[in-house]
């Protein structure tokens, strides 16, 4: 029995690699149609979400079979607990890599990234892929130095998201409503990408250190 | 022990019910720290979005240990991992509407709701309030017609945050850049605020009609 239920808590953790590894290519391929104003990226993207979201369904539903069948307890079940939230967030950044996407979308054959920024949101798309690779390789290797690693990415991340709105609120912004609304919109959406990987890094984190309390913050 | 059970679970729904009710409390005060521009009330939802967060960590404990105790199958099951999940919603809930009252912070003295955009602004708070009663109401009664009713106010949430943007992108938008990203921002925060409560009325109404694969949806 013990035997079957390492077996299936590895099948659990592959799927949650797997579901990472398509949002690493869903998060490269969206800040590409971003940057590039590429559609049929973007479209790609889209695609690529339901996949995500299928697959995060079917772990769902295999994560809580297992709580039926082998009643976990103690660390096994904090294990399968934290499996059906990361999925969760994993899922969210799908979502998230649809939408940065989707701006290239609605401004074509315009270009999304606003002038000014272009460099700035350069970074910040190299930031989130990097930032899921990590997190694959987190999932995929339980190495914690990975989470500390994507904490300070997220670092990155926010100072860029600040800088973001310094810019356009400053006195040298020359943009229009469109560009504004831009840069607010995917600026925000790079930061919340990222927060979603340091929310599952710590998660993953607490596991290894048996911090459980702290795993239950959704932050 | 069936009897202790069902008894654990009735106070798992009255504590979601009490965290629900303070998100009514929260959204309701951040709507007026924003549309008021009072920086009092905005510190208030600060301080209120700090016991929701309590909350929901001593909740998710509350549900890991009788998943632990009471190992439940089936439907028992459902109901304490939808407890979990509804539960990372409402404190998301909690963030948002800190995340309005913070807009009305970074203005201050200024007006943070853009003109042109009061009255949108009202009506979306309004709508958002009257989601988050509704929420709390569902939680307590199970009643699931107000699941429908929450998806309606949220079709006229998603139309008017349409609205702003066609407001913000045409041609008569004098505004400044800050009213720009205030009303994006403010804009998408009602819109994801009243997706969360969706998401929360589709995994009671899953509950109640015992159609499980959809749960694990998380949009």
């Amino acid at each position: 029995m013990r035997e079957v239920f390492q077996q299936e808590l590895r099948e659990v953790q592959d799927q949650l690699v797997e579901i990472a590894d398509l949002v690493a290519t869903s998060i490269t391929a969206a800040t590409r149609a971003f940057t590039e104003s590429n559609v049929s990226l973007a479209e790609q993207v889209i695609d690529n979400d339901r996949r995500i979201d299928e697959l995060a369904v079917s772990l769902d539903e295999r994560a809580i079979d297992i709580l039926a069948r082998q009643q976990p307890v103690a660390r096994d079940l904090r294990i399968v607990v934290s499996a059906l939230r990361i999925s969760a967030s994993l899922e969210r950044m799908g979502d998230i890599a649809e939408h940065i996407a989707q701006l290239a979308r609605y401004r074509f054959p315009e270009k999304a990234v606003p002038k000014g920024l272009r460099s700035t949101f350069a970074e910040m798309g190299r930031l989130d892929v990097e930032i899921a690779v990590m997190l694959t390789e987190l999932l995929r290797t339980q190495d914690v130095e990975l989470a500390e690693q994507i904490r300070n990415e997220d670092d990155k991340i926010d100072e860029l998201h600040v800088s973001v709105f310094d810019k356009v609120l400053g006195e040298t912004w020359k943009g229009e409503p469109a560009a504004t609304v831009d840069a607010t919109l995917a600026s925000r959406y790079h930061e919340r990408f990222a927060d979603h990987a340091v929310s599952i890094a710590k998660k993953v984190q607490y596991l290894a250190t048996g911090d459980w309390a702290q795993d239950s913050s959704t932050d």
